[in-house]
């Protein structure tokens, strides 16, 4: 038996993501018949983390995105996040989990360059040699950077969740994002977050494991 | 002039964090007319952090939540967090920020009292002599335990931003906390969640500095 579920480890915590899971299915069960088992996992860990239905209509997932996350999580390839709270989020993954937002290298480099913090990280990831997936919760600009450094073939990504949130860039860099040929999972809109990256990733770690 | 508006820290940050704030303005202008100049602040900063509106309609403050908040953040009071997720998120405050979901005491307080691993971490930092603000963004067994503490004089709380988020339970405690003397900031209903918290919080720590 797993040692936890949806994140709960204790037999109070697992009562309470069991009926919530049961609850987010009710809701949602309508919307997401057309998915594979996989890809509906991954919406109602969303769902559940949110608490917002929403996200079950505006989840979109390219047709490779659960085939090449898992083979990288599970060959234990490199998790690269745009901030900290999201790293904070992964709590369950045995690999690397790297964020640059407060290197120092990240904050010259966005004077340096005129750019963001957060699209600086990426920068140097790719640098550092990354391999593996990227999780972008937080800054539309860091998943531009990421789609300029695949395009050039700077940077080695297996898949991207992309959910940046906000209502200035967030949704055009989503959009932009589901039409490359990166594996990649997205949402529709200006909403996104924290929550909805680490749940994706999660979610896909939850079913090697 | 501040290094920082809404986390951002670059010229290009600080654009879109400006550009953001005013179509958040015009989105909830109407619903935040009654409030205060800093509970519109925080308002304006969770709509931000999670580009969803319906925020304005739900989060609910009572009368001395700001007062009471600023008062202790700007003494450099602790802050004691439910989960790893919201401590990260909360980067620019100069006090102590207290999570003990990870400890090994709450892993075992958890099994022995069977009760979940964040209404343990509670219960630890009350034993820690904790005093300041608590901020739940996960947990309502975090939030029932605070108020339980705080009800029979063991937890010497200050302030509480209570917005645990999901489908089981999480609306109960909000609307508990809410009833209570506590001074606190809510979210009715299901939703909620780690940005949610780290708005509220800082957003309070942006108006002291």
């Amino acid at each position: 038996m797993k040692t936890t579920f949806m994140g709960a480890s204790t037999k109070q915590g697992y009562e309470i993501a069991a009926k919530s899971r049961e609850i987010v299915r009710s809701l949602i069960d309508e919307k997401t018949k057309n998915l594979t088992p996989e890809e509906r996992s991954i919406v109602e860990r969303i769902v559940h983390s949110t608490a917002d239905p929403e996200y079950a209509d505006i989840t979109k997932m390219s047709g490779d995105f659960v085939e090449k996350g898992l083979e990288a999580i599970s060959k234990g390839k490199d998790i690269l996040t745009d901030i900290s709270m999201v790293k904070a989020g992964i709590n369950k993954y045995s690999g690397n989990i790297n964020c640059y937002i407060n290197d120092e290298r990240a904050i010259k480099l966005a004077k340096d360059q005129e750019i963001t913090r957060a699209a600086a990280a990426m920068e140097l990831a790719a640098c550092d040699g990354f391999e593996g997936v990227v999780v972008i919760g937080n800054a539309p600009t860091a998943l531009w950077k990421v789609m300029e450094l695949v395009e050039t073939g700077s940077m080695n990504v297996k898949a991207v969740v992309g959910v940046p949130v906000g209502f200035v860039g967030a949704a055009e860099s989503k959009k932009a994002l589901h039409e490359t040929s990166i594996p990649n999972l997205v949402t529709e809109g200006p909403k996104g977050g924290t929550p909805v990256a680490v749940a994706a990733v999660n979610s896909l770690i939850n079913i090697i494991r």
